[in-house]
């Protein structure tokens, strides 16, 4: 029910992806069964390979996220939340109101063991090919080093077991190439990933490096890390109106990604971004389904496990 | 002699601007007199209206600057400093070593009292047409509400005097709309910005809008606006490439802008791209006079007297 075109994208996107998930596996709608119903006999659509959690209540895009949790404890987030949490979701995804999805992932499945802070993250396409993923993106805007540190470990378990990337290497977002240069969290950082076994660390990346292959995984605080993802959606924008998409700047749709994993809590939950269209609610599922497959909460375990 | 392409680009420039700024304005090559003088003469070009002040060393563009402006008092730009501390000069600009271009100022005509923190800016183009002007970009990557505050004053003054808007508008480069949103250094400053007669706050503005007409003047830490100028340096080049510069994106060209003042310190300094072409150097001559004009220096020196 979450998201500005819901639940219209949410259930064109769902029997577009049926379509292409395996048979085997189960799509749950958690909604208002009566709206999901009426929308599936509009389409003509079956409902079959779906199954159908009914809900009453919706939380707004402008709600309060803990509030409207409390509140509303019959809405779509909450109850989806607490399906994953009793194990009978394999991943919870949602393009509904993401400070909810949040709050409620933290505070239901909570953070793994040793991770400081969950992290969202982002696909900065790079021009010479494949994707690299930049994180945090919004939810961590004052950070210490040690939870940068982490960043770099999650960052790099999604990008080798979702994105396929052997070894990716992780570059930290600075201004300034050489070790002594940046901020001082930035310098304090570099100092802690110099030399570490922990993750395959290639030193400092500038914001002109951002779509080179320099790095696989790009590590951030939130507050850099999102001005950085606007500003590149703002670009895309400005090509896009002038008709100018081409095979790399048409990557840089946010469609084609469908959402970011909360990275570091017990489960697996998705992000979308509020304007999702089907299309996006199409690769969201699909990312679910990527997600569940390299059970990353798992190999999080392993990593923090004797951190 | 500072620059990638120093002199030769540095002449080449001199020479353009030579032809375009008025006949009283006296254009002072401080530099190698043997290699200007040479130069000068391969091309045919008259030393009408320059006058040269001959150095013997250079800073090269990876010296450390405290320790080159120590061991080479005889290169072009510690003798320009100082030329400027003494009245000799009404602005100085280079391409050199940024580093030791503020460092120089800071030692030798020093900031204006009340400022904590001198600024350097960049302008980014609007779609709507006109110019943003972003402070700080690159030299203070750790600050406290009160220097982003300052860095409203200046960037307020510099955009009035320099850049012609009346009133311009302050908005505070932040990862959300609400007041409540931010990191702990951008909620305290849009606190503090708030109801503030010194200047014309308009709220937070966020990476998306970077392009947008919202505001005037986008503040934030030095750390975020070198992420956020490069950022948008890295997409002008993937668009430039594709030969796809229309109107607007060609006016990304840093050439257009010629470099940035160092605002807040006791006189007219200017710091060029390292990579300035004769264009580029031109536009930083061109704004040399513009800054000369609009006496920036006194009107910070007003500003700041009774704070």
């Amino acid at each position: 029910m979450g998201g500005d075109f819901a639940p219209q994208s949410q259930i064109d996107g769902a029997i577009e992806a049926r379509a292409e998930l395996p048979a085997d596996v189960v799509i749950v709608l958690v909604g208002d069964e009566k709206i999901i119903r009426s929308k599936f006999e509009e389409k003509g659509a079956s409902l079959d390979g779906f199954e159908i959690v009914a809900t009453t209540e919706v939380i707004g895009m402008g709600e309060h996220p803990t509030r409207a949790l409390r509140q509303k404890p019959n809405s779509s987030i909450t109850v989806g939340v607490s399906l994953l949490k009793d194990g009978k979701l394999d991943c919870f995804a949602s393009a509904g109101n993401s400070g909810a999805m949040m709050v409620g992932a933290m505070y239901s499945i909570r953070s793994i063991p040793g991770v400081i802070r969950p992290s969202i993250t982002s696909i900065l396409p790079k021009e010479s090919g494949g994707d690299g993923l930049i994180l945090d993106v919004g939810i961590n805007a004052d950070v210490k080093p040690d939870v940068l540190y982490q960043f770099a470990i999650l960052g790099s378990l999604f990008a080798e077991h979702v994105m396929g990337i052997e070894n990716p290497r992780v570059g930290l977002l600075n201004i300034g190439e050489e070790k002594e240069k940046g901020n001082l969290l930035t310098i304090a950082t570099h100092r802690m990933m110099t030399d570490t076994t922990d993750f395959n660390f290639v030193g400092n990346i500038e914001g002109r490096d951002l779509f080179e292959d320099k790095c696989d995984v790009i590590v951030c605080d939130g507050f850099t890390g999102n001005v950085v993802l606007k500003e590149a959606e703002a670009f895309y924008k400005l090509i896009a109106k002038r008709g100018m998409l081409d095979d790399y700047f048409s990557r840089f749709n946010y469609e084609l990604y469908g959402g970011t994993p909360i990275l570091g809590v017990n489960g697996n939950v998705i992000i979308g971004h509020g304007i999702s269209s089907p299309k996006a609610v199409k690769n969201m599922l699909k990312l679910s389904m990527e997600m569940v497959e390299a059970d990353i909460p798992e190999k999080v375990k392993f990593a923090f496990r004797y951190k």
